[in-house]
């Protein structure tokens, strides 16, 4: 290439790298593969007639502004719908705490531009979703990593870790990718304080909050927060922005997702995506607006959650049948996610080449780990999968993991 | 607020600010108010039918795909179609040198991602489209302001800014928003000698090319800078990036534009995309691309033309006819938009209230200058106004003008 655009680059571009996971994956995808590295939604449960019936009623009867140019903030129905359903939930805000991203990776650059400067740490678990790593990396975040167990980040690391002054605490509390933990309400509590005490905002990322499968809700930080700091009005003011989307509810091909914030965080994340992209797709507010009123979701999210109990029912059944006993599994409540652990000896990046040569795909948890470690480790979807699928692929991946482990 | 969150936000964040365009917009739309003030596309002109057409058979034939992630790059038969319309214009490229944006708003946010570090120079017209301005700001870029005429940017002035070693230069050739020029080939031609000269490469910014009312299309930067290089190859290696969208030629609202650049250039925007939102919306690129394959925009476009160049020429002709001698105004030969100057005296953006006041709104053309200037122009969209609103309103801006200059 002629070097005319290489030696403009920006410095931050060195820090840009590809999602290992979605290099993976078009390596997987290949004829015959069982994959279970994906993190995708089973288009099995998309609600295809809805949306059918919805883009006619849109194009009925809103053409003209439905494929107009829109709001930064997004369109306003959506947004009063979102605080409507969040409040049940004991979130209370209002459609001025809400704007719509183009999911939640946008939501994650959108924070990164507002708040991360070259050189700032920011406070993840170990491992974390690494779209917030890659967000983050290019605004030249550093990365300080708080330990996990069965229950989700550990408290007493995250104060030890107090010192390096995080601008930000990033924290996946239900059904974690991807670690498929969830963080019980005491930790959640004693999160909150630890973040209060310190002066450390949290970005909440619940993609998943709604897919569970067992036990109780749990309520969100953003709610927390709110109870104890007593600040529970009308005009939300406090230290949580709150993301969740559309993507494992609905479908994840419109990009429709949303960011809860205090009105003053909004409007300077209005500022940031009018320079990003000026707003999300007009049409696919309409449409999912279209869809959803009426409480659809209400009425979808029990058929999504019955079909990936199953799943992960088979997958753990499968697991305890089939693997070696060495190869351990945290029993996620929900989510899309099983974290596997081997003994240490195994590199599960060297054995996923081999995987592939039998047929059968998972991603290395080696990449999930911000500043290293977890070689050990790998993720497994259960959510796109077949129980045939399962099955043939689980046996698979035994023999492989059998081999490795002799 | 709660000062834990504005204490920790990024230094970038001091040069965010709100579009002053969409901040009029809000207060131009209010009820009776003739608005030139947009940059709107006209809705009489949106294909509805069609996309109604297309929403059903995606979802009838590929909803499985068309609602589930997709790549970053984007949909691979909406990029082929896009390089081959694009080597009808010589511009002679393959899909892997096309990346699928969220409108061009997100082109230019990644291009500033990409080559933009604090500090840097990155030359542009004066005026020059607020939305690169905006997008470039945050990433901390100095606007070098190069001089224009009746025929867009004058080379002498670029040439004459070269000594501040701009990163970029960024040109509008077709229908300049805001000042409705078009660049000649020659001054194209010379244009990309003295950016070659300089090694200084071009993000060419062609949102209206295909909406000409008047005269011959000319070949577009990227296009003129292959031939004059002699690299005119199947593997693009030039030295511009060019950029379209189908927001003017279709509709904005589904946020569909795309980047054509050397297939490096392209991966490293993949990865830039990657964090930044992930991909765009699959199932808007499926729609778009059932709407245009068999050449649709070919049947299409000329509607467009016919529908604006109407337009076009009755605002020109009630200029003529209602408004001072002493507002002057530059015929465009495309595009959406008008752009005015009046004698120097008259403060286009103190006149603005007293305009609405008289329920006439229009956008001051103080904004569009980098560096200030222009406080005497004034920026009339025509594409989005009916014949009675264009005659109704322009009649009472020329009153308006008219007690202003007494």
């Amino acid at each position: 290439m002629t070097n005319i655009w290489v030696k403009n680059f920006a410095k931050r571009t060195e820090r840009m790298q590809s999602s290992t996971i979605r290099e993976l994956l078009k390596i997987s995808n290949l004829p015959g593969v069982v994959s279970f590295a994906g993190g995708l939604p089973s288009p099995d449960v998309f609600p295809v007639e809805e949306f059918k019936h919805a883009c006619q009623v849109v194009l009925e009867t809103q053409a003209s502004h439905a494929l107009q140019y829109g709001t930064t903030e997004g369109y306003l129905p959506l947004r009063e719908m979102i605080a409507e359903r969040s409040r049940r939930y004991g979130i209370n805000v209002r459609a001025d705490n809400v704007m719509i991203t183009n999911g939640s990776q946008q939501a994650l650059d959108l924070i990164g531009k507002l708040f991360i400067d070259a050189g700032d740490n920011v406070a993840v678990e170990s491992p974390t979703y690494l779209g917030a790593i890659q967000a983050w990396k290019v605004y030249g975040a550093n990365f300080v990593t708080v330990e996990t167990d069965e229950n989700g980040m550990i408290p007493e690391s995250l104060e030890a870790q107090m010192h390096h002054k995080p601008k930000l605490l990033y924290l996946l509390p239900n059904f974690h990718n991807p670690l498929g933990t969830t963080i019980p309400k005491e930790r959640r509590q004693r999160i909150i304080e630890i973040c209060h005490k310190y002066q450390v905002p949290i970005i909440e990322d619940d993609p998943y909050g709604q897919l569970r499968y067992e036990g109780e809700h749990i309520p969100p930080a953003v709610k927390l927060d709110a109870d104890l700091r007593g600040n529970d009005t009308e005009n939300y003011q406090g230290n949580v922005i709150y993301l969740s989307t559309f993507s494992k509810t609905l479908v994840p091909g419109l990009r429709l997702a949303w960011v809860i914030a205090p009105k003053e965080i909004i409007l300077k994340l209005v500022q940031a995506k009018q320079g990003s992209d000026l707003h999300t797709s007009t049409f696919n507010q309409y449409v999912v607006q279209e869809v959803c009123k009426d409480n659809f979701l209400d009425r979808h999210i029990p058929i999504i959650r019955n079909v990936y109990r199953e799943r992960r029912d088979l997958m753990m059944e499968l697991i305890d049948e089939l693997f070696p006993d060495e190869v351990k599994y945290v029993r996620p409540q929900g989510g899309l996610f099983l974290w596997l652990t081997t003994p240490p000896q195994l590199n599960t990046a060297d054995l996923r080449p081999i995987a592939v040569e039998h047929k059968v795909a998972y991603v290395p948890g080696g990449p999930f780990h911000a500043n290293g470690g977890g070689d050990n480790t790998m993720r497994m979807n259960f959510s796109n999968a077949s129980e045939e699928d399962l099955r043939e692929g689980m046996k698979r991946l035994s023999l492989v993991l059998k081999s490795a482990l002799v």
